[in-house]
């Protein structure tokens, strides 16, 4: 991985602003941990794939790895995404991976149960 | 909380058995770290919520929280759910309280971000 690689982080996306800022939230770390990462949003929402690596394009970048923010894999991982990436790729002179969505890392499976067991905890020690 | 109160995961569901996979992998450390939850599906997929209520009140748990497996709030958890669950607090006579999606917590972007730097240092390391 060198700066000529950029990750995207892809949200489903909503016309709902309250949806796209929890995606924003969850995408923060991400985004401040490493470097030329960016945000892109599948549809209703901006900014779109394509305008990330149009943008990407101008910053002299041709490879990425697209990260789904999904928990897991349906219709849309399975096919609406691998044939916008495939337009892309075509499109843009790029090459571009799709990782696994983010929900098969076991990792989310611990940090849900974390978000679970401190609820649980705040429960029994707050007062009645 | 007593054990006269369960939690229960609560996953979209699908009629995709790889998609429910994902999600039982995702809910397995909970189930094993909080005594009694259990994972339910809005819809497409089994077991229900109001199945896991069902047997809830044949163990005499008449009190749920419905922890939502999505991670972020668009119309299900805004409007769909919230019915379902007034609609099982009636029939059922049992206290039903809706948790935010677990992806409004911020452990949640934390374990995203360890999910990205983990790939990136992998693929660091990793033989050409």
């Amino acid at each position: 991985m060198t700066s000529s690689h950029r990750i995207v982080l892809l949200a489903h996306g909503s016309s709902d602003k309250r949806w796209c800022e929890t995606f924003e939230q969850l995408a923060a770390p991400t985004l401040q941990a490493v470097a030329g990462s960016r945000i892109a949003y599948m549809e209703l929402a901006s900014p779109s794939l394509e305008k990330i690596i149009a943008e990407g394009i101008t910053d002299n970048i041709y490879e990425y790895t697209v990260v789904p923010l999904f928990l897991a894999a349906g219709r849309h991982l399975r096919k609406d995404v691998p044939a916008m990436i495939r337009d892309l790729e075509n499109d843009h002179g790029v090459k571009i991976h799709l990782a696994p969505p983010i929900g098969e890392n076991p990792l989310l499976g611990e940090a849900i149960k974390d978000v679970v067991t401190l609820q649980l905890d705040q429960a029994r020690t707050s007062p009645p």
